[in-house]
């Protein structure tokens, strides 16, 4: 029978070892998200057998640094480290007592992380904000992902590389975002000199929790080719742009892009070092298990929904959204965020695209609404009929990702009269959000790269039916959502998985661990498009599109 | 001493015998608005004895008529005539109990009215919709001035006068609005041609009204100037437009318009007549009292304010807004919904101009965000900065009034992002009204009517000091709010004294009545603009032009 979810041959009967055994290995997903971090614990044959969600205790840090009243500017958005420390430690013992499973069994663990969240440090690993010299200094803080304090850095940086006609440039659509970890770096440069001089290191939340949990020096610390592919300009060949292109913007960053950024590159799925005895003590867990280099969130729920092959667009939907695909080859398409060779699963070219806001979206309608939770919006949303009644969203609550790559641009609402209310607002909002994944998908196809299966995971696919309704109506295709509802935190796992090594688990590459442990088809719901539909939602794309130029 | 309200000389001092009786006479203003209607008692010296307001039992006509479950198009609104002659009743018998006064003293009934509210009745003004045959026929109910049901009828109209180069169309701006008279008159003989058929005469609900205090023969009913050529195309020199325009759009309208428009003309303030017995013993007055031609409400507001002079701009600020100005000459301005020669008061040229969404657009934006009422909204949208961080509205909920004179015009916002709460939207609307309000004054002046004092009356003007503060920076001017929150009742209050006759009062001019009965500078408050927000708005306001002319 053709597998649903890794292409159309049968699944190969490898691993016999794992599927005969009654206690088959054990692998642990954490998945790092925005509010919390979720662990999963998952067999070699892909049962789930138990998961657990912990928040962070001080959340997204927005308003004020914990202990200060000071109100922080209104781009920012910092997390504190050593939440993620304990927030995993609980949701994994919490998961262990759970699936009352010895921890002998657990043999691999994989770490995807919200990107680009990025710290500096002391050489010892130890975040600058945990420094008593540096506690009040906002950008000493680790800056999430959405941290919107470099604008203007990353205006520049932009600007430079397309003087100077950098040829890397092509690879993240002709624009740096200004979440990436160049600009942010430059943004501590210019507004906090101090805590810039004082970093000893520069990386990713995620390479520093793996560092955590492995230990060893600086010079080995292992960093994610996923993260610095996409969000660090780095590339397995080239390494980092050239130094005369960072001179160029601050000879400062220059050098601390020299001496700041050092490690080892390994892929997901490779293995960064086994567990420390104080972490494994730590989290419950034996010392030495293998740990995977970290791979960003979004990018873990390919493997997680069983999707490695080329022209499967992986969504993954969550307060905002990523779209990511495999191809055979990289063709430069203008405003895709990210082209990387091996940046998703090794062997494929990984695109990289993404809607900025879609759940904070809606949540933002939500509360805008003063409703307490989506029951009563969504069915009344359902009841509107396509086209909202002529209300238009323009979706970029939170800027534009693909394809204008711009942070700074801004949603609207059209068409209102006062025979609208919140059943449209809601409305409309949804339908932008499918009208914005239908651009990404014509820009993919104008440019050459296939993009013939959706597939969407993430909280959304399953708790919005009606947005997969529209999501399939306005792409005029069926979309698969996979029966697990814990997409990256499985792709962690099958990561862990990976990183444990063939003489532990007889899986000796990514697909033969996809196939084993991902979902297959009896587990898949398929939503069908309407065609009816469909044809009003391609004349109501066309006034989305010119909303979309007016801005 | 200066008289704030009537011009820059002191009060002349007239009207002996009233301001020296111990019991002067007594004027009843009746003030029909889209949900109630106020009756106010005032005296000869602008005392307010006693007010009091009624609800109409069937309100608003905009989902299914009385007794029906069939659901109306969206675009109607409709109401009972009863509800006007019940409701009216009430409040006066409720008003002349708090009064405590002898209904002797009573000389003079005014009556102001939405415009254009109109109907069809029989030759005996029984209005089509009592009628068995009719009474589910929507179209034979009256419509209420915000029935957008003529929309198409308003075009056609427009561009017929256009194409055969009516002169008079340029006293409206160069377009029929779509709530005007011969629009929703012709959508009925399109859309409901029986009606149209029985139909023996046509008129505005305030007219209809009038006439029904006063009795009298078809050929004899007291028909309002002020209505007639603000709605109606009518001028005092030339009457309707001719027979060979309204040929040109249906050959019906012309015939129709020759036999089933009968009456006088009179201008607010001339008496139509005495009140029947029958109406008297209804209302519990005298019969025989004096009963003005009728006003539309909001140019009821500016004798009521106590301006007549040339100069003075008075917004009637409620659902919709209208804004009144007198002036010595009649030039023509672009998008100005009616400029007519003695329209608001004897001796100067009215121009009308208007905001189609105020109060409306504000509680469209309470509705949305499910606030109770606008408390928590205005304390929020207080504390946000002047530009609202960045939101930006098009206030055209219910389309474009002055100067696109377009009702199927949309609203909207933009510069939304996740930071963006229900405070911003708020704060938007409210700036919106007065970028729009501003828009209006800059045309009048850059078409060479002085427009140089403003005052500010309506439900809005009292109950809003946020938005009263935010208009009087944006035009960087102070506006006079007089105390009496019954403007327009007090305007009519007015032209019940007026129509009462010099025999009676001592009254032989509108400016002696204004002078007498509305209130001077001693109960009006004034909202001094805050320049440095001013600076800020100018720029806000170019945006705001621009998002106008993207629509």
């Amino acid at each position: 029978m053709a597998n649903e979810l890794t292409g159309d041959k049968p699944a190969a009967p490898i691993n016999f070892c794992i599927r005969s055994m009654n206690n088959p290995p054990i692998f642990l997903g954490l998945d790092f998200g925005t509010e919390s971090v979720r662990a999963l614990l998952v067999d070699g044959r892909g049962r789930e057998l138990a998961s657990s969600v912990c928040g962070y205790e001080h959340g997204q840090i927005t308003r004020a640094l914990p202990g200060s009243s000071r109100r922080l500017p209104p781009h920012y958005a910092l997390q504190h480290p050593l939440d993620w420390i304990e927030s995993s430690a609980s949701a994994v013992k919490e998961a262990l007592k759970k699936a009352r499973c010895s921890k002998e069994r657990i043999l691999g663990i994989g770490v995807d992380f919200t990107s680009c969240t990025m710290l500096p440090v002391t050489s010892d690993g130890t975040p600058l904000c945990l420094l008593p010299k540096f506690r009040n200094e906002p950008l000493a803080w680790p800056k999430l992902w959405k941290h919107h304090g470099a604008e203007e850095q990353a205006r520049r940086l932009t600007a430079i590389a397309r003087e100077r006609g950098e040829g890397w440039l092509s690879r993240y659509g002709g624009t740096i975002g200004l979440e990436w970890f160049f600009p942010k770096m430059l943004e501590t440069l210019e507004c906090a000199p101090k805590v810039f001089e004082r970093a000893e290191i520069w990386l990713e939340a995620g390479d520093w929790f793996v560092w955590q949990l492995v230990g060893g020096l600086a010079s080995d610390l292992p960093r994610s080719t996923c993260q610095a592919g996409y969000k660090a300009l780095w590339d397995r060949r080239d390494g980092f742009p050239n130094r005369e292109y960072f001179s160029a913007v601050h000879p400062d960053l220059a050098e601390a892009v020299e001496t700041k950024l050092p490690g080892r590159f390994l892929a997901p799925g490779e293995r960064a070092g086994g567990l420390s005895p104080d972490m494994a003590a730590k989290f419950g867990l034996k010392p030495d298990v293998a740990v995977s280099a970290a791979i960003i969130d979004a990018h873990a729920g390919v493997p997680g929904a069983g999707a490695a092959e080329a022209g499967t667009l992986v969504m993954v939907l969550g307060t905002s959204s990523c779209h990511m695909l495999n191809a055979v080859e990289a063709r430069p398409v203008p405003g895709v965020a990210g082209i990387v060779q091996d940046g998703i699963v090794p062997g494929f070219v990984g695109y990289e695209t993404g809607q900025a806001a879609v759940g904070d979206a809606f949540d933002w309608v939500r509360r805008l609404c003063g409703e307490a939770d989506f029951e009563r919006l969504t069915e009344m949303a359902s009841e509107v009929p396509v086209g909202a009644e002529g209300v238009l969203c323009r979706d970029w609550l939170n800027g534009c990702r693909t394809p204008l790559m711009d942070g700074s641009l801004t949603g609207a609402f059209t068409g209102l009269t006062l025979r609208h209310g919140p059943a449209h607002i809601y409305r409309a909002a949804l339908e932008a959000s499918g009208f914005g994944l239908k651009w990404i998908v014509e820009l993919l196809r104008e440019h050459g790269v296939a993009a013939n299966r959706f597939v969407a995971t993430g909280g959304l696919a399953h708790q919005n039916p009606l947005l997969m309704q529209i999501y399939a109506d306005i792409l005029g295709a069926p979309i698969s959502i996979p029966a697990s509802r814990q997409g990256p935190a499985l792709g962690a796992a099958i990561l862990g998985a990976l990183a444990a090594g063939e003489r532990l688990t007889g899986f000796s590459s990514i697909g033969q661990v996809i196939r084993a442990m991902a979902s297959g088809r009896k587990t898949t719901r398929m939503v069908r498009p309407k065609l009816s539909n469909g044809k009003i939602y391609d004349q109501v794309y066309m006034r989305y599109r010119a909303l979309a130029s007016a801005a």
